[in-house]
């Protein structure tokens, strides 16, 4: 077994292992988008089929008006390292947001919104959650094009059925 | 495959998938404990085995004292934009609190108490984590009456066997 | 089916119940690296096979310069019931965690550390996620000896295959 890089999967996407894998995508930091992401592009790679439900908070991630600005806070967050007193300072999210994004991208690690459109091009299905939109007052015209439906929990646990779920 | 509403989903209990879903719940937060209990109620109402496993800051989710003062809070959560200067000033977590309640009201989802109750009668199963109590200092009859058992995580991983997981 | 105790799982070893799970953990604090290790090593304990797939702020849980001060804050936790406004004050994180530790030994949950060496003990695999350590700069040098080694998410994914998973 080796390590795959996050570029250059083309090559291990025949080998298919007929797997199913749903994320449910509560979240809507930077730092939880991520994850949620790279594990669906990643696994839909190896030929897994992948479902990503989002809800609550993660309807940030497929909010035509927020995709693109996602945040990460040092509020809170123990392993940043930064006293509570400053983070909450005006300018901490921004600053530590910035710095995640640099790294990123020195590293090769593509944009949440390209990495999303990506994912997309591999087959992972984007579910929004019902309840949430009703409940936020979302219209299907306010969520990136990427969607693929909107759906209540009951399809979505339907969809996951017999296969791995996580919930982020 | 079509989008069943939180109400009326009596008509569906029989399509029994034969699944299994076990939620271990750590969270303590209105906005946690919600996408838990909606969960475990749809999964029920859809035929499935459904256990709920409480263990650390998922206790104030069945504690007699806390679960109808459960709270939300702005700081730290990049998705409700509120700078977190503003957020730590005493009552935000009040306000996003009620805000949040009055928007679920709305939209006719039931109070979270309500929603275990329901979830209840639906064949859902809640476990009590003993370590997490001994650690506490909880007893028994600290907790609401809808808490099946006290078990620990060896049990907790038995009863899940086969089945889903997830952790909240 | 009854409660097994954290310490003294011994006899229930030999009952393999030839499952697998695999914990992704993406929290550095001590309030979530906990529960990640305490179900690890009960499954172990159970007989499963059981991986840790360590990534983005879960790191902090196997660096050599951090497993030993994970910490714990009260800020943006509501389970705490601190006011914000108190909890960034500095010196209330570290009181946090001094309680919870201090509560957690009076119980006898083990440090956290000993926990994960009784977990690599038991059989647990710790993989530690490649692209989060080429972006945080870390080297192996810097990780824990329990680590067993550094690998991608389509490698964790295959790990995993035909088991649980849950992310934590």
């Amino acid at each position: 077994m080796e390590t795959i890089q996050v570029s250059g999967r083309k090559e291990i996407e025949e080998e298919s292992t007929a797997g199913k894998l749903s994320i449910i995508l509560s979240k809507g930091s930077l730092d939880m988008a991520y994850p949620a992401f790279m594990i669906a592009q990643t696994a839909a790679a190896m030929g897994m089929e992948v479902h990503v439900f989002v809800t609550f908070w993660g309807f940030d991630v497929v909010r035509k008006d927020r995709v693109n600005s996602l945040k990460l806070t040092p509020v809170g967050n123990t392993s940043l390292g930064m006293p509570n007193i400053l983070a909450v300072i005006p300018g901490m999210t921004a600053l530590a947001t910035r710095m995640m994004k640099k790294r990123m991208l020195k590293n090769k690690v593509p944009e949440l919104y390209q990495l999303i459109k990506q994912s997309k091009e591999l087959g992972v299905k984007i579910h929004a959650c019902s309840t949430t939109m009703a409940v936020l007052g979302l219209k299907e015209s306010d969520l990136i094009q990427e969607v693929d439906d909107v759906v209540g929990a009951a399809t979505f646990l339907q969809l996951s059925e017999g296969g791995q779920v996580i919930f982020i």
